[in-house]
């Protein structure tokens, strides 16, 4: 049923303003259709072309150079999803609520939804039919407790069926998920060389920083082009068995990135949205074997034990019934791992590891050997309890440095020189001591702060980690800066308060973890 | 703390593009300021100016006509929320979620939130620090069964504190409300004039129908102006006693009219916040006494004696607390009250009943005078139970009519004469027997689609109402239209389906109300 009217016809045109993953219509104040049907700015309408519909929010104009009282204004988006030509005839009307708002209304009222409940709200949503506050009314009805697991996996179908799937005809597709919330912690930079140099599928995207001083496409861009055309990127990963590329496709999944366009400024998540956002992507990657980091510490993402306990149950819930083989290892996550915080100082720690320098930060070679050593015993001819050797190997006699090369080589190397940024000064210990506690995201800020992501030689250089002693007036790490406003951010952030406590050993936190 | 750098000058322009509440700031896509700072359409931005600030969301533009590289291009609102000079230059930021948001989050994790989270929350969405998805999240989160009754008190403080608040300089200043629902129903325009006559202070101000086909500021408007100045609405309310004027102003309980602007197209609601929406204007309109009407029935916003009950009680304690003179009566709502629907004809069922019309539609009229004589016993001089009495002396004097003339002609009497449309079409009755139903939402649609409240003419006219007889074929009400589509849209709902449900006196719905 359609309870409003049809207006008469309008010439559509298109206006240069991009709203992202809103649709806008422009209207203008004396147009007919504006004043009979009683319509209000941001309300939202149907603009129908044919067969053809799409709906948008409606934006009122006072300015003829912008549209005329005869015209609808569409921004980019809608008006290359309506696929209409300058001038073509349109009509509109005031848009029915999506239909599976009533879904929502259920969901928010403390219903349990059914999986053809969940596929209503991601085909609607991903049609744009879905306001950013119904949306944000979806999420928040989502959030916290309100999915059970047999709901959880409902979203994860429902947002894997959202968008294209790729099949990459192999047996074996491995992926390495982090949930993130460590500064540095490049962790894949390494294991996608040795799982490749080993011959594992491994056609790994990544994403870049939105909260964090950097992800791992924004410090791969350090090397190599991440943008990489689907054709491009399945070329390279069937001849060298692995890339390192950017997944910032709105192909895969698509209500995922639609809904962290919502939560991400929201800055609410969930156990269940988390699980069923990083096990759709993955899916729709083509993933059939995946290797989960959970970090765990007290200025982690994930605060206790048992909370990393129960994500890592959901996700193995869910993970089975897609049959997706997947294992989740929680490690420790009280304090950021390797040296450097920031695109340029975190690939100089992962090239210092292929490169089997001596100055190569301990904990990240050790993390990284672990990681790739479980996700090379997904391979049924390794044995049980062999990967570690075998990563161990691949990285120390340099074919994990070749790998990485022929990777940049086929991506494209980056030919800007990154440096550390020009500015720089040392924050250091004000008494001596013992490292006791380095927090995760007052360091993340000073990195942000200077620059980081986007000056790539912006960020931090840590000197000391946990248990290591210091004297006072020793330097704990050193803050770069490309500009002068970043590091005056950065140095007026630090003024108070360095992030570390100096203590005595006996206070180090304690952490019972896979590694 | 700032965590964003701030950007060199831009050159402020207003672009006329209205945006309803929402402030929106146009950046080129070639700015030097969009490309450096990694901003994304959809970010949200903090504009500077001198010691003003606001926020606004990003919109990305490609085109120099809007906005050059140099420029940054601000919507009406935000335009003027800023008070800038065309040319000022301006600087840029990202904006940080506002503070409240943490409440939020924590009202979404289950936690009771006191009188000062509730504070800031409406301070900052007044200050247009709220995007509609922050809106959204805060609505759903507080939604259903998310708010105690002390939680619902403490919430209308704080959007009564978000405004101005008028003072009459009486002891007795009376209001009344329906919480809506009912086609038909126009008891503010009988009880006004009644009120007014008896020399009892009564400013009452109306809504516009947002989902109904008449509000009362839509029907008053056939006879007169609604829309009043503040001075010219005290003016008259000091000495004629009452008036029926338009209430959308935003000096009021602003933050009520941002919330409903979010929750009206997202279609939920709760008991919580109908009360804080409801108590917070009618306090910050100088209310001391008020009357609730809730109409209870199958087809009405309230479908159940307990949710009734439920809402008098939360009405009564946010009341009590704030020293509200605070009567609930719960009445009849199986069936519209009189005969017209729509703007046109429930002036005209109006008008009959304050010129003692023998054609007077019964059912507005007793209702009318019932709860006037409610509100005339909040007079200490007037003695319980004889409110009903005077009110209908009143009535049938014309004492009340000639109030109603006075007032018409203080607001501006309308000049244009309305008559129903002239197309028009009967719905007749399929069988023989006693109406046993009349659907309220059903006749609601009907009297929409055929172009109320946009059309003034517009509506239904009813025949029958519950418990009468009808022999098959005899029409059950007649609905007028202005132009044909409108026509179209009605005459094709009422194809399957009458609204009307025609059988046994036994099937009458019974129900147990004041009135």
């Amino acid at each position: 049923m359609n309870s409003n009217f049809i207006s008469s016809r309008l010439k559509v045109c298109r206006l240069a303003i991009d709203t992202y993953r809103e649709n806008v219509a422009y209207l203008h104040r004396d147009c007919l259709v504006y004043r009979a049907e009683g319509f209000q700015a941001l309300a939202k309408i149907t603009v129908f072309m044919d067969g053809q519909q799409i709906q948008a929010v409606l934006n009122v104009v006072d300015d003829e150079a912008i549209v005329g009282p005869g015209q609808l204004g569409l921004s980019e988006q809608a008006f290359s999803q309506l696929g209409a030509a300058e001038g073509e005839e349109v009509r509109v009307a005031q848009a029915e609520p999506p239909s599976s708002m009533d879904a929502v209304r259920r969901k928010i009222e403390g219903e349990r939804l059914e999986l053809s409940d969940y596929r209503e709200i991601t085909q609607d949503i991903v049609s744009s039919r879905y306001s950013k506050m119904e949306m944000a009314a979806f999420l928040v009805a989502t959030g916290q407790n309100g999915l059970d697991r047999d709901e959880v996996l409902s979203l994860t179908i429902a947002m894997l069926e959202s968008g294209e799937r790729i099949n990459w005809n192999e047996p074996l597709v491995s992926d390495k998920h982090c949930i993130g919330g460590i500064p540095g912690n490049r962790t894949s930079m390494l294991l996608v060389p040795i799982v490749a140099a080993h011959g594992m599928l491994i056609p790994k995207t990544s994403s870049r920083a939105i909260t964090s001083p950097a992800g791992t496409a924004d410090t791969m861009e350090v090397l190599a082009n991440i943008e990489l055309e689907p054709e491009r990127m399945e070329k390279l990963v069937r001849t060298e068995r692995g890339c390192l590329a950017w997944g910032g496709t709105t192909r895969l999944a698509p209500v995922d990135d639609m809904l962290i366009s919502v939560e991400r400024p929201l800055g609410i998540d969930s156990q269940g949205q988390m699980v069923a956002s990083i096990l759709s992507k993955k899916l729709a990657a083509g993933a059939t074997h995946l290797l989960l980091d959970i970090p765990v510490g007290a200025t982690a993402k994930v605060r206790h034990m048992r909370d990393a306990m129960r994500l890592r149950k959901l996700f193995e819930y869910v993970g089975d019934r897609l049959n997706l083989h997947l294992e989740a290892v929680i490690t420790d996550g009280r304090q950021p791992i390797g040296n450097g915080v920031g695109p340029v100082l975190e690939t100089r720690d992962v090239m210092q590891i292929l490169q089997n320098s001596p100055n190569a930060p301990v904990d990240l070679r050790e993390k990284s050997l672990r990681l790739a050593g479980r996700v090379l015993e997904f391979d049924p001819d390794v044995r049980g309890g062999q990967g570690y050797a075998i990563a161990r190997e691949i990285l120390d006699s340099g074919r994990a440095l070749a790998k990485m090369n022929r990777i940049i080589e086929e991506q494209g190397r980056q030919l800007e020189e990154y440096e550390p940024g020009k500015l720089s000064f040392e924050v250091r210990a004000k008494e001596k001591g013992v490292v006791v506690n380095i927090d995760n995201y007052f360091l993340a800020q000073v990195a942000r702060l200077a620059g980081a992501p986007i000056f790539k030689g912006a960020g931090v250089d840590l000197y000391r980690k946990l248990g290591e002693s210091v004297l006072k007036g020793e330097p704990l790490y050193r803050v770069y800066a490309e500009h002068q406003s970043n590091y005056d951010f950065a140095y007026e952030f630090v003024g108070t308060n360095s992030g570390y406590v100096i203590g005595d050993k006996m206070d180090i936190p304690s952490v019972f973890v896979d590694f």
